[in-house]
């Protein structure tokens, strides 16, 4: 057991601060460690804590970029796609050469690492080098100490050697966007996709429910011709319909893998076919169609597939914030708004005023799609400053987009189950509106002509009545000419 | 009259086509010549029309970008700034020695651009060099021509030179963003900031005249505590007021120029003091508190001080864009919405359905604030993108920020004049809502005790009755009692 | 003629001020008329230029929304499409009852606009009622009157009613999108597309003509291994191509026609079998596969499809930024920077330095890329306030795109014919570099191990030696074992 | 202890499930409770875990709030603020007649979570309730609890009541943006201003340690006239202090809080003076100059103030982008990039090749930045989305400002002290290239001539020699004229 640090920086520095900022650092990550070990790279020595299966590359990370705290980590997709990447490596090295009994290390470590098993070995931040190269760095640590600890060894022993064996054909250049693509096309076909179609299908399910109710339209906020709310739900659904159409045409570029591309595209130090056999390695893992990328250079210099997919997210959460704000405002009541629509109440509104449902999963909803739209512009702005044969924002946009993925799955679902589900038509209020809109006057045209139609409808505007009222007032029709002419039912579609 | 043209250009390219692409790009833009001149620059000869005053540099510039067409010129407040600018120019260049009657013809030449007078000489399009190198010679020539036919001798001729006498001391490098500078500031003071009073002006006004309106809260969307009519345009009065303020707070960075700096920022080839009495004759021609750049470096390098002021005006983006949003939801209905306020009718909504007033005034205005937040993340990405001595983003980020200070400045004087100025209240429906408002129970507690209360609210949300029938109903006090307690005009303010 | 004004207004307002307003306004725009006509809607009767198509709708917006200036006029390509629109109506609404003396009129003068021709016939600005009702009058207007004189009537009788003839089974609110997708669709097919594959094919030109150029590679911006100038330019390319992909994935959605919808997307007044008809007849005169929207209440609710096609153009924008800003830095010095790439020299640098090529077009191209950025988020935000049945961001997301994909086209186009092909390699420049790259030494460690390589690389790089000289000096191998075992060429793929 | 479950909702739903979720749930993150206490609100009954302090509503949102995880947590600062604010609230309140015994139990329970100390009680997550009115009642049950037990009760019997008491004349609608500010304020000031500064002092150190380097300038990414390395850091220097003034500029706005305006604005349930009184002692309590904010209703329904602090991060953003952008750049090589500078070795670029240092903070540094711009975006979207009396994106606007304020600062501090405090001048390699450059040719003129000074540089230039070598084989100097001539120290600044 160690009982100094020794780290060295060109830069100079006092050994004794950064300890004491080691000590400091992991005790505030409540990790608190009594004893450390030595770990070394090839800048020299450095203390580890005992109960952490990272390295000295981890180590030093941890301290020179205290930036944001735990909230930071690099995200659990992220961690959990290097154990199925470091697993498949190691399966296709074991082809080319690798030890066997190491390989078969490695991809019993690499697994636990894929199952979340080992993600508080992972203490790293997104905001670091622009590669992930520190996070690779750290799935190669963890995975060859616990190899070696598999094998019986020692951790720190360097048995099975984080470069040489977990990382062999491989630099954090292609590993870290191969991951990247792992996780956020995981996390599409886990997450996004089946809580979007849940809500795609809820959408639908009121639509279906609600045809036959007949309600006032309204456009530029105003009252318009009617249709049903059916009709009107039929629109937010296919809008949620064609955001998981949007989503599925990105995947194709985001199923193609960079690795083998090594450190700048070209490949060097990895044999011919490596790069197509890893990618049938993950698709096999994973179940997921992915293939080597088609230009490795594209694939390392540039992130367009995550700028694009975040562009299909950035337009689905425009279609959420309208959808959401549309039903909270015509929830909104419950005297004194829309009201035609009751959202399910899930949580006190106020305590003195019953009816008072706060559509608060709306709101949820709403903060996620301003995020997401955020978010994009990162990723966007990210995706844009690329230099050379690499862009070096990747943990920024993978952290992005796996952020913009999760809250858009969650927040779905959750709207799905806690408010949509339980949406009813307040048919009573909703009828009122309808009968109460002068727009209906419409109808009246063919039978006493414009002119007389509209003398109805000024009038009835004029005095606050019915357009009933007014017309039998005017005595242009009978009440019962009236409720013959005057059906809104036949309004709301085109004629034969 | 030259009869041919003979561009040369290192990357080879057809005279010929060049010469036909010429023309049929100012066809395009309805300025047919049928007649040229001849011009140099140091790359040779070139033909120009003989009616423009601009000379080579300007010609190739309108050849080589092509991008956008004629709605991309660069705007007018640009020109008019360079009119501002080379006039000072040539009055402090005077006092380093510029011959007096060639400074005097620049001038003169130089108070023609500041008028707009010359507008038609400057062709060429925001999308060109990202110094603005090719605008400042547009200028340099321009005014040069102009000059020399002031003082009796043709355009082409070089009697006043473009670069020795009209750019004299100055770099594009620093002419463009003192300009930029001077324009912005110009807007601000001209266009935005009295159009933005006024609205505030106006906003306020109507707070006066509403204040004795009680009327229903609404938070979440849904029915809440009462406030007057009046607090809530308060509300919008103070967000305008502080968007003013906002931008003023930006201003002393907008104020310094960086004339002086010349390529780099050193102020080679110019005298010591050339950098301080420019700015003050800027001040002077401008009556604004103009000063020259405390660092010329900055200036010359960053335009923070455009995406700060951007941001003061993303800001008002964003409080517009509540306020409008407001307004037409307040004033939807006639019949089917909260109907609150009653909008001008500007324009027919529709032929048959009186009372129908679409917000239009409102759409202009939020469309308008939706551009805004774009052309700032624009402005934005531009301006985090300077390389070393020099950004290259330049007109982009000026033509970004003059747009949305001449959008904003406009929307803000027609939604004032259209719409705000003629906004009514609809007291009798304002009274409705008030007083069938479930929330008003509040005032009960005191009395009947909070169950009692509860239980009247409860009945009366369940039934669709007033609160009043349903307190009488349940016999828990009299109308007498029930008109004494219930008050909104008492829940407007803290109490004693 | 008529020598008054006569609008009528609910707001009040003085007819003088509004006569002046009216005068000061057109002359402003260079179209000073000396005479007037009357024209009226259901507001009453307005005067209107003698020499103007247009009608009384028409005169009352440019009135009501004095914003931005001619430069802010609806864009082009959205006139030209209510000219197909208007003409595929008149023709299906022939079959539907239409007198086809009229019909044909208004196919005529439709015509006329599809084709440009009444282009200064449209003067209304973006910055309108956001449903684009005002254009959608515009359109009718002028047409009508048009197709009035095509009969031999004069403008302004209305013997071609602007709403019954022009509009008929129409809405501002089905219309205006469904020219947003014809305008939208057709910029892409005609103007984007193909300057993205001349780029595309330009840059893959160059990949070849590069493919033997063995260069040095650069991550995190520093020296690398190394690669070919070809296969740095190939991720340029594919890049390109990816994003020619992207944008072709959303056309399915831009295809979808809202017409037929009418006012809420019911319908309403149109008969069954008018909305695939008329996607029909607008497919035909197009050459586009255009069809029915499958929901028109989404259609009109939603624009989905812009907000989606601008993510398609903003993730373009960051590739050709990441390109664009590549080859500025590739092709930086001509002393002091990287200099592998000699640029065209389009224009004079300087007068002074021979060789200094400033990177104008990539500085135009990454300027262009910025805005498209900035509007994708102006489309985003205008796309996710929609309320109920009607977007009202209608002509500010169409302009944004418009524009996005002219400055994207323009800008392609311009930058491969001025810069890219162009592009000349500095073989010399590009051998010196590499070859000084102390990254060879990697080549040594099979021969004479790593240790001696660092020592090599260690001591070339503190003594600022070649790898060649510190080798031969610290005497690990001759001069032939390090030129055989040392040739970049052989590191740039992987091995069998 | 209970052993069931009994929450009710309208919307029905299955309180089995719901256990099962609430148990799965809290296992998830770390904290599985082996029991429970019952805790109601008006909604009825509900378990707890026994060691937590909070109450129903916090559990109730956990529930119907499974969005992000962990991570994403109601930021530290917002927690902390409320301890702040509900000490103060019970202070004042004390002097409004709340119990003096149970009022210092509450000042001394929220002085607990001010410290940080009850933050494991504050599970909540930024996506609830867009009024924040959940993590209103988290602080106001776990204070109520902790006052409770602090006074020899037991956790749940409401002895202190989360509303009576501890939320006493507040409505979770004023305080939390009034949190919100005390949050961001202070985050200002410890966090983002005193790292802004150091930076700045670092930055301006250097630019007095360079101040006689004398460099080659690059403007458009070309070789360009001279400056020195001073002069270049002072640029970057200055961009930070203005940075720092830009953030100033906003606090007036930001010391503005909504305390005492309620549910509305109005101060309904308030004592008059109760706003004035809470905003001294907060002050008192911040040492920090808040008051009370001007108007309450915009204080509530806009927070114009985070859109307008987010625009000043923005900016500071855009120049740190510029600044880690210049400076990697500058230092990239080491033999085949620009070289200029040397940057502090922090971890192992890579183990073969000796004087590779990725600039890894820069890219930390500029990631920051990005995700800044992004967060900005999505504040200004939430900031432009109240409706009415209410702002209801409140969690991600707070959320949002915190973070960007977080990461800025973090990222600040760690480039500072990992990057810019050991950047060294590489004096051999600058000297090289200035003396290489052809520009230089420019102090040739004078003496030679402008068109021998243009052969000169022509010459180098074609024959890739020195200037000094040309002009002597030009034979229009001697070696000493060009010695005493070409003198780069003289063209730093204006002449006398």
């Amino acid at each position: 057991m160690a009982v100094y640090i020794a780290s060295r920086r060109l830069s100079g520095g006092s050994t004794t601060s950064q300890l004491v900022g080691a000590l400091r650092f992991t005790t505030c990550w409540r990790s608190f460690s009594t004893s450390f070990r030595e770990e070394r790279d090839t800048f020299g020595p450095i203390l580890v804590p005992t109960d952490k299966l990272w390295g000295a590359q981890t180590q030093r990370s941890l301290q020179n970029f205290d930036i944001g705290g735990e909230r930071e980590r690099m995200p659990e997709p992220i961690i959990r796609g290097f154990g199925i990447l470091k697993k498949c490596a190691a399966k296709v090295n074991m082809e080319y050469g690798l030890d066997p009994s190491i390989g078969k290390a490695i991809m019993q470590a690499a697994q636990e690492v894929a199952e979340g098993k080992l993600n508080d070995h992972f203490p790293l931040v997104v905001w670091q080098t622009g590669s992930g190269t520190q996070s690779n760095m750290n799935a190669n640590e963890v995975i060859a100490n616990r190899a070696a600890e598999i094998l019986g060894h020692k951790r720190g022993e360097k048995v099975v050697h984080p470069n040489d064996h977990v990382n062999r054909s491989q630099s954090s250049n292609d590993t870290f966007p191969t991951v990247m693509h792992i996780a956020a096309a995981m996390e599409i076909n886990s997450r996004l996709m089946p809580k979007l179609k849940n809500l795609q299908t809820s959408l639908h399910s009121k639509s279906n429910e609600f045809k036959d109710i007949v309600k006032i339209g309204r456009t530029h906020t105003q009252d318009a011709t009617p249709l049903t709310l059916g009709q009107e739900f039929s629109g937010y659904s296919t809008q949620v319909k064609y955001g998981i159409d949007r989503v599925m045409c990105t995947l194709p570029r985001m199923y193609q893998l960079a690795q083998g591309g090594t450190a700048v595209g070209t490949g060097l130090n990895t044999k011919k076919g490596f790069d197509v056999k890893i990618a049938a390695a993950v698709a096999e893992e994973t179940n997921l169609p992915f293939v080597t990328a088609e230009n490795k250079f594209e694939a390392l210099a540039a992130h367009d597939a995550f700028v694009e997919t975040s562009g299909a997210l950035n337009t689905i959460a425009a279609s959420l914030m309208k959808i959401a704000n549309d039903i909270r405002l015509l929830g909104s009541g419950p005297r004194c708004g829309l009201g035609e629509l009751i959202l399910p109440e899930n949580e006190p509104g106020s305590s003195i005023m019953p009816g008072k449902v706060n559509p608060t999963q709306c709101e949820a909803l709403t903060m996620v799609c301003a995020q997401v739209m955020g978010n994009h512009v990162g990723i966007t702005v990210g995706g844009s400053n690329g230099h050379f044969e690499l862009n070096v924002f990747k943990p920024m946009i993978a952290n992005g987009l796996l952020h913009s993925l999760r809250l858009l799955g969650d927040a779905s679902a959750s709207f799905e189950k806690n408010c949509v589900r339980g949406i009813q038509a307040n048919r009573e209020r909703i009828s009122k509106l309808l009968h109460e809109s002068l727009m209906l006057v419409t109808s009246l045209n063919p039978k006493i002509g414009y002119d007389n139609a509209a003398a109805v409808a000024k009038k009835a505007h004029k005095e606050g009545t019915t357009l009933k009222e007014a017309a039998l007032n005017l005595g242009v029709l009978t009440s019962e000419e009236f409720d013959t002419l005057v059906v809104p039912e036949k309004m709301i579609g085109p004629t034969d």
